[in-house]
């Protein structure tokens, strides 16, 4: 099953090492991993996308809840949640396929961010269904390279994932 | 100087603790991070922003590119880029504010992903400035949660961060 673990976490240099560290033990790649500020300076937030078995991850879960720098840890995969992940995708193009390019961005909500003489960047948001499928489309163009942060999601409705003084 | 630093690196077990650590290790924290898929299953992207003191931060740079397991690094801040944050951001509502909600998110091309009775979740990608301005404006409706994905970035035109096999 695919684990989408939500962590909040003390801003302190290390931590994020450690947590890393934790998966990589026990021999657990990490299919992404996000870090980004919270509304709390002191406070970050990683989300982490992992597959396998779910023993193992919640044993992982687990021992990441232990840490002293862990405020918080939640899989969000266990109840209704939304996630997105931000993609770059740098493509081949000239004069005559621009045209193309530019409408199938608009079919997917993709923005042009960047334009060069043979090549131009497109920013796309959404759930790996969406992202794949926009790939494979591009790809007779040629895909120059590509860069995603990973995915990031919070839970539906209300329920959030509690700071330290909740 | 705030620098953007894109790392390709093979995608074993390991590797991101290990450039964490790197950090780390000199007391530095990390801004954002983001580690993401490529088009080669074997290599993984992995995006940091620190800011602080050039000199260090270009010793940092140097020794993980001695790492074995890192194909590939470069300094984006260096050169003309472009770089994006996602984020999502989880606003108290009712239904007298939703309206001018929904208002906000059309100016700034935020995409609401998901409705609760007492709350909203917003989707928006942007540079930080952007994304600063955004938050101060949903602040008065009451931020429930955020959740960023760091920035990542590529090389503005033709220049690419080149593969292993380039």
């Amino acid at each position: 099953m695919e684990h989408v673990i939500s962590v909040l976490v003390e801003n302190r240099p290390g931590v994020l090492a450690h947590i890393a560290g934790m998966f990589s033990q026990r021999g657990y790649n990490i299919d992404s991993l996000a870090v980004g500020e919270t509304m709390d300076s002191t406070l970050s937030r990683i989300t982490v996308v992992a597959r396998g078995d779910d023993r193992v991850i919640g044993q992982i879960i687990k021992q990441l809840g232990k840490i002293v720098d862990v405020v918080r840890i939640v899989d969000l995969a266990e109840k209704q949640h939304v996630s997105r992940e931000l993609v770059l995708v740098k493509v081949a193009c000239d004069n005559k396929n621009r045209p193309e390019i530019m409408q199938l961005c608009d079919i997917f909500r993709a923005r042009i961010i960047d334009v060069g003489h043979t090549s131009l960047v497109i920013e796309v948001v959404g759930e790996p269904g969406k992202i794949s499928a926009l790939v494979e489309l591009f790809k007779p163009f040629g895909i120059l390279e590509i860069c995603r942060t990973g995915r990031v999601g919070v839970f539906r409705g209300e329920k959030i994932l509690k700071s330290r003084n909740d």
